[in-house]
């Protein structure tokens, strides 16, 4: 791979990904979605099924690692590091235009919810309110399109859920069932975005998995730009979390892969 | 392929297509359904396994399109425009059967929705009313099983939905994982199939997601023709988004397909 | 194929797919079990995933039809007549078998429901009444785990919505992609399996989708003999439906393959 | 495969397996969770999904059994029995550490749900009450999370549940589509679990299906030794139905294939 294409490939990847990702995300949550209140296995599978068209579209030119903790991970395995920026700069990038998208997609969407006045009636008596569920994000009503946060803010058990779940995903990638060709023709792509949905719905619970630092992070970076009416903090207090937790999984399961499956 | 068999496979294809697609649109949201109220879920899978069956069966005669979106992404891509005409016209005739196969399967269905004196009611008290959930839809409380609508209505903002949700199609379908063999065995049209369910999931929540202009330009025909009581009109003036829209994306996917992946 | 291989694999396979099958509908109607009202898509999926497990299976004895719609349409297109009989055979055991371990297996759910005083109270009230959901299905509450009634009882309307349901089935079974290959190494095992919860979403509103005679017929007969308190009727005046519709939606996949495919 | 390499691969591959069943019973049972009351569905894709993991991490060292019930299948099957020990071990350490991992993960969760005013109110008017829905089980409100339950407590009745739904599993396993290659490719673990997937959701209702000694005794160990607050008891009193149904399942299914398909 050439370090242009495995910058392009991610790009497109992760755009794809965090825009199905952050989509299903603005078609759950809010006012005037035709999605609205479908509930968390839609959620889990429009991540997942984001996982499958990021990756799909990534694969012949980068592979499509899509997440810094996938990358870690096979870095740790291969001991190859010399692509790692590539992939990096083409995921932030990718994040960014994705979350950027949603934003797009979604715009009507993102105007009448937080201009309704039920919504911001309850953002005036509870700024963290329950617009989205989430009690525990201070970041306002819309904030949970974009970004992961707890519902148990706790730094430690934060970043022991986010370590864990990511663990479970990069020992996945690394093993690729041990076995060549369990991978190829397209059957590694389905099982890592049913591996996804299985994260998401097993261990998304605590902190919304972002299991990716990049998911989260570009995003957030869109929310705290955005000119969205009503949007409340880009919650930076929280952000260090979802990078440092997938990315001490991913070292873990880097860890466990050369100690184990060598 | 020769042209008769493109017509044939996408003629079979597309009816598929259309009456599982309109069939899971009447099977969620028509009385005396056994499916009613199953939600957004039951409505993104139904379909994807509508793409799954109608892209199988055509498989062999015209590789599936089952699409005008997905037949100009490919012709961009390949610049072989020969045999376009004999996709849309087997496109357009298998979207009409596809929804009059709807009324059949459901016509008892519809006449006891159409006749419910709660849905009358409702229909005399607000034209546009939410016996099909869609506020935003003129037509009446059954166009929903047929053609799509937007939630709020901003052609600008309709347009740029359906054409980002279908770029993504496009470009999934173009890149084919940019490696031989992904396509084949089955794969290709699986993973087609669940793209087509996150789709929905991820964008579907602004316009429903023709993100195929036969999907919506077909049954609305069939629509405007039926002989349903109190069915209302068939929101023409809406009409010409999910057509332009859909091939927009189409022609941006192609463009990036063409910079980015050549 | 051996002509006892082919009984042994119908009657592992049948039976397989008929627990599954009546098991969704018991584990998602009955009270007292962790599954109710998990709903349409559980109930889809289920049957489903026992297609999957009953062509699993029976594939290297028989192939996996499962079904004699499926086994009529395979006929009509090899114009192989010669093992349909054994194919039925099986079958038919097959299903019988798999609506008695659905009783076995939901023993103390059945007692539990049908002794219900508010089912007990309502079936007095009402005997055709709501418990299954199905006001129209006159054998009781607990009919509709093992057959299928019609949400609105119309015979040519049921046996359209059968026959269109079960021809796509068996187009898509007969076409297999039309390509060599599609059908190997699993993957159109779970290809059909994934059209069979989506022919269920998606036209499985009107009858409850029997699509197989011997899937509505062998619980049906299980159903008259078993020794359950207030079960009701088995609705025999509906039961030829069932078995006319599938077979006349496969003799017309069987005629249009013929016809367009070959 | 070495007895080092079977032993590594099962506990790794049980881990995953606990970690993401276990995870997904308090993603939707417990207080504070994102995926709270998510549902059925949501339960069966998490444990079908669980199996994924845990079967394509194990694959190359272990082929991923994960399930005593499986070994023992495998070992009828084969006649091979010499290594199933080494199977044995692994997968008890795995569970253990699994259900461990589930505390950790959702460690938050469970205090903020055993400590719960509500909660602990009823609790302590029926303390075996329904915080998990399952008024069965005596060991109060988060064994549900660790351990299956009946809803109906009949040692009879339960045993034959288990052991029906397990010989579903064990047969699929061992008739593997009676054919070389539906297994390679990553297909077989995708089916496997899929079936899986199947069975909760059509035999589960009962006893929640356990199918599984380990998946039932590992997490019932932990809770026994966890320090939760208000967990109640760990009713070992039941303890014996999951391991002894599964057990004697896959001892009947290991029969029928001896009989039937050999």
């Amino acid at each position: 791979m050439s370090n242009g294409h495995i910058v392009i490939g991610e790009i497109f990847g992760t755009a794809v990904l965090i825009l199905l990702g952050g989509g299903v995300c603005a078609a759950v949550t809010l006012k005037r979605s035709k999605a609205r209140d479908a509930g968390w296995l839609a959620i889990t599978f429009g991540w997942g099924f984001g996982v499958l068209g990021g990756a799909y579209i990534a694969n012949g030119y980068s592979g499509g690692h899509l997440n810094p903790a996938v990358t870690l991970g096979i870095a740790i395995k291969t001991g190859e590091w010399s692509k790692v920026p590539y992939y990096l700069i083409g995921q932030l990038i990718g994040a960014l235009i994705g979350a950027f998208l949603v934003w797009v997609a979604y715009l009507g969407q993102f105007q009448a919810h937080l201009t309704d006045p039920e919504v911001v009636a309850g953002l005036e008596a509870d700024p963290a309110g329950p617009a989205t569920g989430n009690k525990a994000q201070p970041g306002g009503p819309v904030l949970g399109v974009f970004s992961t946060g707890p519902e148990i803010r706790n730094p430690v058990q934060n970043l022991l859920t986010e370590a864990i779940a990511t663990a479970v995903l990069v020992l996945f990638i690394l093993t690729q069932g041990m076995t060549d060709g369990l991978a190829e023709n397209g059957m590694g792509i389905l099982l890592t975005a049913l591996i996804v949905v299985g994260l998401g719905l097993s261990l998304g619970g605590p902190t919304g998995y972002a299991i990716n630092p990049f998911r989260d992070l570009g995003p957030r970076i869109v929310h705290s730009l955005l000119p969205l009416p009503n949007k409340g903090g880009s919650d930076w207090g929280y952000a260090w979390i979802p990078v440092v937790g997938p990315l001490a999984g991913a070292a873990i399961a880097g860890g466990l892969y050369r100690l184990a499956f060598t």
